[in-house]
């Protein structure tokens, strides 16, 4: 049994503490919260632990992390190691991985997935850092990891940034597949030819070829509201997505898929686009074509 | 100088007369909106031309066009020849110019560009057919094409079918066209680095890589209203667009652009979307996400 | 247990016949090739087989499958029972189920998903038809599909055209899942950021988001060709992604995920791009920037 | 009349330096090759200027212009003026101005296009910087810019940067345009239903809504090798394309087709795709599809 610092008891870190702890690992837990705090500050949570320590970020990925490793750095000693759970950008994990070497402590990124599922089914992680490092970490990655083979829910994906990275990538991907699913569920329900739609899309948890996790989650989504219309097709996204497409540019990559996913999201959130507007007003240069006037 | 019997006149047909008679053509017209029309029936306008005659049908594609031939079919004579310059689908020709065949009559296919502008600047004739029919029909097209080379304006494109084909592909490239300005204009809005921004636009009129007819009528659209805020971004397709695509498909011919370009006006007319209803479902599932509850 | 005529014994049909038997019922099969077929005709597997008959069609779809419902429309009688358990379009469906009706035949159309697994998995079922011809069916539905709650693996999803309707959707969201991970894959190759990009994929099929049993072959592939370099980029496609693209145009549906992986497929057979050289002939003209001669 | 330094002959610089010379202004040219340079060191051009001297930059973007600009600074005095008409991205012109404004020299943007033909035509100009400056340096630019009303070839687009974020936009479009010409010509060609497909493009020169510069350049381009296979389909892309699309994800802003184009040339320059080997590789571990093997 292993002793962790964790700072971020949010909705992630919350649940990671209680499976941390049903594993049997001792968690010092620090949030700007005291309703979930173990400790009433970074340097009472350091205080309680017993070198060489182990810390776990969890806060929001820019400002917050930064802000937390710089204090961690001035807190932590020699032989100590940081742990940067959130999603947060690949190239910070260099900038933070650098500051704290600096006071010879130690450190790993790793991506997590699994959302609030994670608690029970345990969360899929990909780790960047130094080999010993990752070693030493293991008896906590076991623990939040789900049952079964480890390198089924767990991989050392490189050195600091890496598992940031390949995060990065996951999130992208799952982007890709949720619009893949989206389309065909929109499709379903314009054309009128299948009667039942949530019956289909639940016939397809098994044997078919677009059986998924995702999948799962739809169908109990069309269980509770079976035409989705309690909801907004309203979609914000997260770093990680225009992230990726950042990195298809800079690798050049094409990514029609991932970029569509992500363009998807954000004509979402559009009241009014003022390319369609373009696209309207030109129209109706050409084509004397009738369009919508503002307000009417 | 050429008599022409013509088929519809509502916005297209009403200035193509126009153009025609200016050029010292005579044009015996139909319409069922006695206003404008030049006879009470097809079956008298066809009495009022001399064979063997050239009949142009203006009228929308689909059924009023097929049942405009059929018609004609009964009424014209061996010898005559009919002209659909409308909107129609090239898979049409072939029917429709079977019809006809089997009277003796003849049959071109013409595709018109130019909207209303065409009136005083020449439409963009593409044409399918036989060589001997098109020869026959010249002074017409003369006539409606612009000034200039006509090799500029006009192309026999091909047999029966292919000027509407050539007229589809020409759509589906204008659609392009205009969502490429389009998003250049939304990026310009967003991102307010660039403080005039139609000021940039019409600067891009002479001597730029991205200066076009469509151009000029989006610099058109922003002296008259700077934002382009007095109208929505509502977008309807045409036929075309819609073909366009179908042919990419069937000719396994990638086309991204061209069908982004038809997405985009499908998502600009979509109060909700279905799909970002189950984008938005999963992230709930998974993630707890907060979403947009209908009507909140 | 039942009685089943089954018409084609190629990689799917063999496999389903073998699944079938392995749950006692009775098989006779018919397939051109003698070496696996059980009857010597369709003729000879009609007669083998004691009324009210079932026949399970199995074949190619279009002509193949026509065909086949043409001659068993001839051989059946009333009462007996069809099922088309290719991948027809589903437009197709409702002429059969015509023809076979004017011989007192039934009709049930059967989306099949599962690929080469299905014989030990269970296939994931999508049935259009009327419902006392599915129940009489069901049988034979529930030996074929997985273990576990019916109606995770098998759906009634309409009337005659439903069920290859949703296969044709599913199909469509399995290009755009598959595009997503490839995308990915290419990204984390391209980007050597990760070290061991089949660790990471590995990594990903517990607890994360992106879990899949697409992921799991994935995995699988990479396990025998860690760097997919055995194979080539060359990707055919089946009708079912064309016609889910041609439903989205005639819905009006935007599918740009389903589109992009579309036409990734189409790009991967070009060997050269006649848009690409237009593009390179374009940026010639007016950069005189260097481009790649032919041959060269 | 006016006299300029001119730093970078290149292609587009020497064209200038003869657009300028033959507008009856001064330029004093330098550029590492001798053969075209008027002065031997950057040292020798500013001093062969006399001050308050005016300094265009022509140079590479990136490194080589933030060269360039640096060692300006070291030789150029208060009240100069520097003008950086490369293709910089926007955030770099903040950083130049910076340093400029440090030694009391002034400095603008300038977006330029118009390829090898701005010589003849005059270039399409895009300004950033304080308008004293762009009025000081206005006869270089109407110099520079087409013949005809300033404002339809020249913007001030606004403060420092925005010169060249409007060229960033331009090009962003430029992609777009061309991608959207380059899938008409290749539907056309693929679907062999247009005869004469060169005699198509060429007829829209003329009153159709797709006419343009560049499908002035395309029928040139098709004039000259008529199936365009004297080339390869391999298309570089520039910083701009790039930008662009950084700048979508930046702002939150769909960019379908700009995206699109980009993937294009980025796939366009791939032999093999390694997405596409993931595709091949998922469909034959679930097919068993027949995949083509390396090398075969």
């Amino acid at each position: 049994m292993v002793q962790l610092g964790l700072v971020g008891l949010g909705k992630m870190g919350f649940n990671m503490r209680e499976r941390l702890r049903a594993a049997g690992h001792e968690v010092v837990g620090y949030d700007r919260n005291p309703d979930v705090s173990d400790s009433t500050s970074l340097e009472d949570m350091v205080s309680q632990l017993s070198g060489p320590r182990i810390v776990w970020i969890m806060v929001p990925a820019g400002e917050p992390t930064r802000q937390t490793v710089t204090e961690l750095g001035q807190l932590l000693s020699e032989g100590d190691l940081v742990i940067d759970g959130g999603n947060s950008k690949f190239t910070d994990d260099k900038l933070n991985a650098d500051l704290l070497a600096s006071h010879g402590v130690g450190y790993l990124d790793c991506g997590v997935s699994g959302g609030v599922w994670g608690k029970d089914n345990g969360y899929g992680l990909m780790v960047g850092g130094a080999a010993s490092d990752v070693q030493r970490a293991m008896p906590i990655f076991d623990a939040l990891r789900p049952e079964g083979p480890r390198e089924e829910g767990f991989s050392h994906a490189g050195s600091v940034g890496a598992g940031h990275y390949a995060k990065m990538i996951h999130n992208g991907i799952e982007y890709g597949i949720m619009q893949a699913y989206a389309e065909g569920f929109e499709l379903l329900e314009a054309a009128k030819i299948v009667d039942d739609v949530p019956a289909v899309i639940k016939g397809w948890q098994r044997g078919t070829v677009v059986r998924s996790w995702l999948l799962d989650l739809l169908v109990r989504a069309l269980d509770e509201d079976p035409e989705l219309d309690d909801l907004e097709g309203y979609v914000e996204d997260s770093g990680e997505g225009r992230w990726t497409l950042e990195e298809a540019v800079n690798n050049a990559v094409p990514a029609p898929v991932l970029s569509a996913a992500l363009f998807a999201r954000f004509s979402s959130r559009q009241k009014d686009s003022a390319a369609m507007r373009a696209v309207a007003a030109l129209r109706n240069q050409f084509g004397g074509h009738a369009v919508k006037k503002a307000g009417s």
